[in-house]
């Protein structure tokens, strides 16, 4: 099966305008079908703040009310996405701009939650793997922001990795999936500190090992268990690495790689 | 030829959320081909206010610097356009939202003008007609936000009004186009003052004597000149009147109706 290409670019990379205007040359010279999913960086909290909307955070998720609904619709669909997609066009590769709603691309319902109320935090049902396939077989690159919808006219801020992860698995039947994770990290590190301390590979045991050791935490988790739910469902490669390795990732030369 | 909608729908119904959720019933109703083009609304005017970005406008057109670009982008792009998305579904119709810089689907250049700098304004070059006949033939509607890009990266605020004169043009070959101009008043009006004194069908004389008279003015004036371009580049039909009629307009039953 020909490769098709999911990676995933998180937050601290958007918000470095340098940053982000390398690691789209080096996404647009990656050769065959690809398709970039987006967070949405500090511009969004840097947004509410300004227009003196209070932010409220659990577990490291943003609880999305509708003013903040709003403004991430308005920083991930609008500004991010837009610039991102006319970007990749001055790179010499065709592009398009995609939330959930637009050609019905990801359907998600209102988290249900017996405790707190996540407010418009939408969990995925469906990727119209459909429509992706329509773009990548015309060679159309697809630039996701994490924004999906119910189908019903309600708009959901959703978590761009599963909502990378679900993209690839949606894509596994038809292509050789590799799944691309970037954080600002090197890989999974044995040690925090220490840049150096990549694990190269990752098994479900040694994440076990790890989290019991306590030396995965924090934000890491909810990454690996996305990569090996992906994993899981088919998906053929999943790496996990920095942004600005994109080459080597993807030939697992850097990175953490998941294994089943 | 298959007829195809292009209807503009201007700021006033997009600022009033009932309004704007009962024309998109209607147009979600409208059987056939169809694309939605929409400008702002206040909201960009406010959100730039409540972040103390100064608005500059001459003969009634927004100055683009950086500041208002990434508002406008924000606010059309994002908001807006994906809302009406969202709601399109909820009404039972397939809908993709775009920017001119989505699969290159409107390529433009930074205006230039002797006098005046209007900043990340930008001027039509180029409808993308095979990419929205794409979607026209699955029966998606189509969205479109009035931001352009100029292919090196840049992205550009356009009139939405000339976006829909463009995109009627570029169709125009391969389907029977008819072009709405939507906006508050019933058509264009006799006597600005009286709502039932709209003038039925319009041909480039009497525009030129009413100019003349004083009876047409103001925004009206562009309005028209885009208007009477649409007809004498090969648009089937052009109509001039009130969202809520839309039913009406596209049989010619009210509004005004532009003539060669």
């Amino acid at each position: 099966m020909e490769p098709v290409y999911i990676i995933k670019i998180s937050g601290n990379i958007i918000d470095d305008e340098q940053r982000l205007h390398a690691f789209l040359k080096q996404f647009a010279a990656l050769e065959g079908k690809k398709i970039l999913v987006h967070g949405g960086g500090k511009l969004a909290s840097k947004m509410a703040e300004q227009m003196a909307i209070p932010q409220q955070m659990i577990d490291g998720r943003r609880i999305t009310d509708a003013d903040t609904l709003r403004i991430v619709t308005m920083v991930y669909a609008g500004y991010i996405n837009k610039n991102i997609v006319a970007t990749l066009y001055s790179c010499g590769t065709n592009a398009i701009g995609l939330t959930g709603a637009d050609g019905n691309a990801i359907l998600a319902h209102k988290r249900k939650h017996p405790v707190i109320d996540y407010g418009y935090v939408g969990d995925v049902d469906a990727v119209n793997a459909e429509l992706l396939q329509q773009f990548l077989e015309q060679n159309t690159a697809i630039v996701v922001a994490p924004i999906t919808h119910d189908g019903k006219g309600q708009l959901l801020n959703t978590n761009a990795d599963t909502i990378a992860q679900e993209i690839a698995k949606s894509l596994s039947g038809f292509y050789q999936t590799i799944l691309v994770y970037s954080f600002e990290k090197k890989g999974v590190l044995l040690d925090v500190n220490d840049d150096t301390s990549v694990i190269a590979t990752m098994n479900k045991e040694k994440y076990g090992q790890l989290k019991a050791a306590g030396k995965i935490f924090a934000g890491m988790i909810p990454k690996l268990d996305n990569a090996f739910s992906a994993i899981d469902a088919g998906v053929g490669k999943v790496i996990i690495g920095q942004a600005e390795e994109l080459p080597l990732l993807i030939n697992t030369i850097s990175g953490t790689t998941i294994e089943k």
